[in-house]
């Protein structure tokens, strides 16, 4: 690459027929858009185009002609339906030529797995001309990244592990080498107020140009977003610091954690750094708090058991829950939600125990009990406690209310182990 | 709409900076992708643009030269970011006026919420002159179609429940309406065998014109999508009949069922035709076993109980697994597989008994025993038995362990169900 023209704005190009017809959701475009924010690009378009070569060269073109950089996933592989570094070629008007250092790529990674290439693989040994190769060590699939009338290209596999490593090792120091001065994000994650309150308290804020600070919301948290432009990272760092102080100094009793922390993270970190244990008992969420616990690597350190309670008859026979309050107050009640927490607690010897009943529809709801009525429960040493959560409103959907029931149970733990509560 | 031209192709277009800035993933376009594709029209591309009045309106454009239906979602809400049906004013050189329904809708709905509209809500009764309305029942933001110079255009709110509603009702009927012919498309889901191993089993078919027959993967299912095109829609279903006759006479072992049905709603489908209850004992599926079957509404219809079962304690403690085949055997094993499905059974007093153990990384792995080791159990009044999964190539991530574990599990079930084992 002899042209080396700062990169400020950038457009990412998914391919492939089978995200075109929606039967495979494309998570990479946002994956890398996070990626590209966070170190100051702008991108203004994402396209997403079958495997047509005429197509793709179209969009290559088109994206070109907007922005610095543009970066592709999909179409790779060895078939002849991908058609990425070939419509490239066309787009940019250069031949494809083998590469030998592709070649034997190839050929190593077929020997690790113990396997020999067929023809058809060889098809990923070749590049435009004038390429610079991106590595791939988990896969067969190098990358290219070709400079061409002052925008740059790099395209980049679809699947996400290998797509990710490349990005991060190739992609990131290139972008580092060619922005002006240096940006830095920190999001700080909010619960328990919505989007619209968090907005209020901090308008000033949201108003200031540099650090700018930007609401986000989703699936019951919302977050901030705080950005920071200038000479380099420990600058930038230096005038974020005051701007996440003043913030949580208006709104510090919903935060609970930073950049890619969740409320299970927080929990988890929390429980290990304590050295205590969580057994659940779970109603409507039906095992959706369990799977969010152990999706953290790690989680069997201070994750006893979890019950999954579904009739009434499981909660007596297995949480001793007993029968006269599921009768006089129904299993959505604040003294089931109870005394499910003190049954798990029980019945693990863990040091909490989190519990979770409700309503989580479509059918189920009456007049006094109605869909997104959810009672969250805590036992531990210091005694019960337990907080209704009230999801009826604009989230009617079950997979909804299901997690932000979930979401609602952590935090509880979350406020406690924090000694918040 | 005066002209009435043939819908034959779309492209679908999302509006919003937090999907631009990978913030938010967005599954609406995949899903109108879905139901397009299943209708019969072609798509050729999927743009997203962020909340940027000149952009949006470029993107429009440039997208209604190419394609007879141009949808959009998202930028229908009442804030001044919200800004689809003013680009599509500026697209077309239309002005923006009031609608009076859409004002009484606006009304209507906040009272139904019990609230008053601010001014800034009438925003949402703005649209471009020559407007049709979309109705919205569940939410403020109606949406407009508007025909331009041979284009459709249909702008939807970004809430997936609202958009999947207004799509259905007015869309649907438009284009079946609009369209030359019927075109019908039915999937086939397999399990237990590659999309590679499949294709070749079906080669000749894929070749086919009318009805086309297509392969599609993803997370360990694979499927067949049959699509025929007719003068009326039964004619369709007739020519689909024989090729599915022709693809399950070849791959009947592997079939479980067809279009939206997954393992967990054919498993529950079958439970209740049959009236027998299900128990579950998870321990790296760590919930997400219970969590995918309480996916379905009704499912504590044959559901009883779920029990993540981390530790070897609880494994032990619970479900009654002796601690000498732990100690021998080790907790992912045949052996402890087979206890956990006998125990949960006992235990739950279900007909069903449904287990999974095994090694879902990152850590923990060994050589004897890698990650992506798993064994499923299944116990009933037949006796008991297991199986055995290999997940270590080539899908090494811990939540694509976990997921294909749980259908793994499902399929076992499945089969013992349908009469298969």
């Amino acid at each position: 690459m002899h042209e080396r023209e700062t990169i400020e704005s950038a457009e990412v190009l998914a391919i492939g027929t089978e995200m075109l017809l929606g039967e495979l959701v494309d998570t990479n475009t946002a994956w890398i858009s996070r990626r590209l924010a966070a170190l100051g690009v702008g991108i203004y378009r994402h396209t997403t185009v079958g495997d047509n070569l005429g197509r793709i060269a179209a969009a290559l073109q088109e994206a070109a002609s907007r922005a610095d950089l543009v970066i592709t996933t999909g179409g790779l592989g060895p078939t002849s339906d991908d058609l990425t570094n070939e419509a490239l070629a066309r787009a940019t008007g250069r031949r494809m030529v083998e590469y030998a250092e592709a070649r034997e790529h190839v050929e190593r990674k077929f020997r690790e797995f113990g396997r020999k290439p067929s023809p058809s693989n060889y098809k990923q040994a070749l590049f435009p001309e004038g390429t610079t190769l991106i590595p791939n060590p988990l896969g067969t699939a190098m990358g290219a990244l070709l400079e061409s009338d002052g925008t740059l290209f790099a395209t980049l596999p679809g699947v996400p592990q290998e797509m990710r490593g490349m990005f991060e090792e190739t992609l990131v120091p290139l972008i580092r080498e060619r922005s002006e001065g240096a940006i830095v994000s920190r999001t700080l994650w909010f619960v328990g107020l919505g989007e619209s309150a968090l907005a209020e308290r901090v308008q000033d804020l949201l108003d200031a140009e540099n650090p700018t600070v930007a609401p986000l919301a989703g699936q019951g948290k919302v977050r901030l977003r705080i950005t920071a432009r200038a000479a380099t990272p420990e600058e930038a760092e230096g005038q974020i610091e005051p701007v996440a102080r003043e913030i949580l100094s208006r709104l510090g009793r919903y935060y609970f954690g930073e950049d890619e922390e969740t409320l299970e993270s927080v929990v988890g970190r929390l429980l290990t750094e304590k050295g205590r244990t969580l057994a659940l008992a779970e109603s409507c969420t039906g095992g959706l708090l369990a799977k969010r616990l152990t999706d953290i690597p790690g989680s069997s350190r201070y994750f006893k058991e979890g019950l999954v309670t579904y009739s009434n008859e499981a909660k007596e026979r297995l949480l001793g829950v007993p029968r006269e309050l599921l009768v006089r107050y129904g299993a959505v009640s604040e003294e089931v939600a109870r005394a499910m927490a003190e049954g798990v607690r029980r019945l693990a010897g863990s040091d909490y125990g989190l519990s979770v009943t409700g309503i989580a529809g479509p059918e189920g709801g009456t007049p006094e009990k109605p869909v997104g009525l959810v009672w969250v429960g805590l036992a531990d040493a210091g005694g019960t406690r337990a907080e209704k959560l009230n999801l009826t409103a604009w989230s009617r959907s079950r997979e909804a209310i299901r997690e932000r029931s979930a979401s609602g149970a952590f935090d509880l733990l979350r406020r406690r182990l924090e000694g918040k509560i």
